[in-house]
């Protein structure tokens, strides 16, 4: 394959990408004036080679008619959780969704009353807290513990805290944000927390392939199979690959009952895949693409790094070791500023835009989440005015 | 612009493309073997060079991140509206759904239960009672009469079969199959129906663009302006420049409370639009993207007059004068042959994938639906081949 050179700026202003082009109306922060894109959780960078070959193919053949045939979609699908997860899945088991969001929304669809509580460990992405209240779910956040500066769950706490009337958990295997890889210790403990609460367990592992050097993700299905009848696994390709403009994920399922409704979800809801997504995937989840995988999380290892260092030398800020994904979470609590001020700072002063900590809900109040999936040099820069715009703290 | 060529013969063979690539599996009819495929209704036309140039473009920039700043999309459905169809919208009117199958599912979320009566107009489009019965509300399909060869809207007949439990119309705007271009006397009473009967009307109008010389598309919201607060407009440039791939259409609605619960149903279902949808539509409502549509209708009525004199002349066969769409719908009762003969001499003998009149509903029974969107040279041979296939009744 073509080397990545992930340190190449390419310019993604007036490209209709919500994370440059949107980013002054969201935040105030102009991308013409300097201001730095830190926030959505795409990359800054090309795909694999042979998925930008693959989306010129199709717009020079230049028909763009419904798509079908997906043989080799499923196929590639297969091949990458059995050649990088240890994961083997039948192609029948997989079910095609636009996207992780619309994936989540699918399973409240299939498996949810409106009413019934659905559970996630918070603080957590934003999305989910959003569909499930606007699917007039309930939504129940158990709130995870903070240890040795990580997340983790806190089974005794949250046992306490049900009422009954849960009938669904997302589990966010790494989690996002903070980035932890969940143990197999761990993974059991979601197994059992949903069999005893007779939970259906959405599984989203669509931080799978982003690890951390020495880290290993497991999935829950490979490591507790006893749990396949309430089990929903949502994968993607576009969170790996940078391709989230594809707007493709999947459900796999083992379970056929399982699989049925949420088959009769998306039949119901009209969501089937379009054109571009399917012949994406079928390209990133190659041998390529795993080189290629393999390249980018060196090269978003030592940005962590180097951010981490430059951040966690700013008194009162502290950034969260990641052990997965690209998305660093600043706790700005030691500053002692409030939310609005630490903020204003960091938006205002260092002309940076971040997801701001409240969104992802309880235990978010005092973070911010900062993209980091960008040319170094601009990692560099954001660490440099992170330190002007907190100097009085130095 | 570039003049269109649409005699080229484009190979569509293995580019994943559900037209072609699927004909073998759902029909038994193979392309390799000289099928040829008249089903799924996309064309075998590249679209307007504006629309492959901005699909070439994002290729080549190779990142395909979350896709944002959508003001050119809009304005430019706002121009197509104004320009084309004499139809004045805000911008605010227009929410983004994957598509219209999408649009009609997430129009019976929004506005209907499970158990609720959901009206169309039969033979029709066979996506709405798939998604009907898939979101569990009852299919209420009122029978169109045939007048003059053509369909008529029977509303004598039709106030006697309600039974009160229907919440929702969906009106097919120019109707497929059979193409008609509705009047604005009948638009007129589908309005004064729905509002009799305090039914949302959800107008799918997707065919406008495709008219035959001589006719006029109205858009209701034009045509019954006080029908706005029950009225939801799906309209989509997927079917017009062939790129339903692109796997998107819009629901265009003026009433604010009716357009926050459809938006609410997007929100709840997680629908939001991809990359390359928006703006391929951009550049095809285009003045570009006009002449371009002007050439192409013209060529389909070329290819409409060829079909209609080969299939007329064969005893028993008839075609019905389609007014718009591309999608000649051919009666073969007058053979007195079963519908499994005549279907296996299109299929077996005659080597043509169709559209079964059966899945569009009841009256669709001794129909069968041909794509004639091809190049003229696959008319001139479906024809020949039709002829052949049943000879023996000339």
């Amino acid at each position: 394959m073509t080397q990545p050179d992930f340190d190449e700026v390419i310019d993604r202003i007036g490209t209709h990408c919500s994370k440059w082009d949107d980013m002054e109306g969201a935040y105030g922060v102009s991308p013409g004036q300097g201001g730095l894109a830190m926030w959505v959780a795409d990359m800054d960078f090309r795909p694999p080679t042979a998925v930008q070959r693959t989306v010129e193919a199709t717009a020079a053949h230049g028909i763009y008619g419904y798509p079908g045939a997906n043989a080799p979609y499923l196929d590639a699908i297969q091949w990458w959780m059995a050649n990088r997860h240890g994961w083997q899945i039948e192609r029948e088991w997989i079910l095609t969704c636009a996207g992780l969001v619309n994936g989540v929304a699918m399973a409240l669809d299939a498996y949810t009353n409106p009413g019934d509580g659905v559970i996630v460990m918070s603080p957590v992405y934003h999305a989910f807290g959003r569909v499930i209240r606007a699917s007039r779910r309930e939504l129940v956040e158990l709130p995870l513990a903070i240890e040795d500066g990580g997340y983790r769950m806190d089974w005794s706490h949250w046992e306490t805290m049900l009422t009954g009337g849960e009938r669904l958990l997302i589990l966010c295997s790494p989690h996002n944000p903070g980035g932890r890889v969940w143990t197999e210790e761990e993974l059991r403990e979601v197994a059992d927390f949903c069999t005893r609460h007779e939970l259906i367990l959405v599984s989203d592992d669509i931080h799978c392939d982003l690890l951390m050097p020495g880290q290993r993700h497991r999935m829950i299905a490979d490591v507790v199979p006893d749990i396949r009848d309430r089990l929903v696994t949502l994968t993607a390709a576009t969170k790996t690959f940078n391709i989230a403009g594809a707007h493709i994920g999947n459900a796999i399922i083992a379970d056929d009952d399982l699989r049925a409704k949420f088959k009769a979800a998306l039949m119901a809801r009209g969501v089937s895949p379009g054109l571009f997504g399917m012949d994406m995937v079928a390209a990133a989840y190659s041998p390529e693409g795993a080189a290629w995988v393999d390249a980018l999380v060196e090269y978003l290892d030592n940005n962590r790094r180097l951010f981490d260092e430059g951040v966690n030398a700013i008194p009162g800020l502290r950034s969260m070791p990641l052990q997965a994904t690209y998305l660093s979470w600043v706790d700005f609590s030691g500053t002692g500023m409030s939310t609005a001020e630490f903020t204003a700072r960091v938006e205002k002063t260092a002309r940076i835009a971040v997801n701001h900590g409240t969104s992802f809900g309880k235990g978010g109040e005092s973070f911010l989440r900062f993209n980091i999936a960008t040319p170094r040099a601009r990692v560099t820069e954001a660490v440099k005015r992170l330190r002007e715009a907190f100097s009085d703290l130095q």
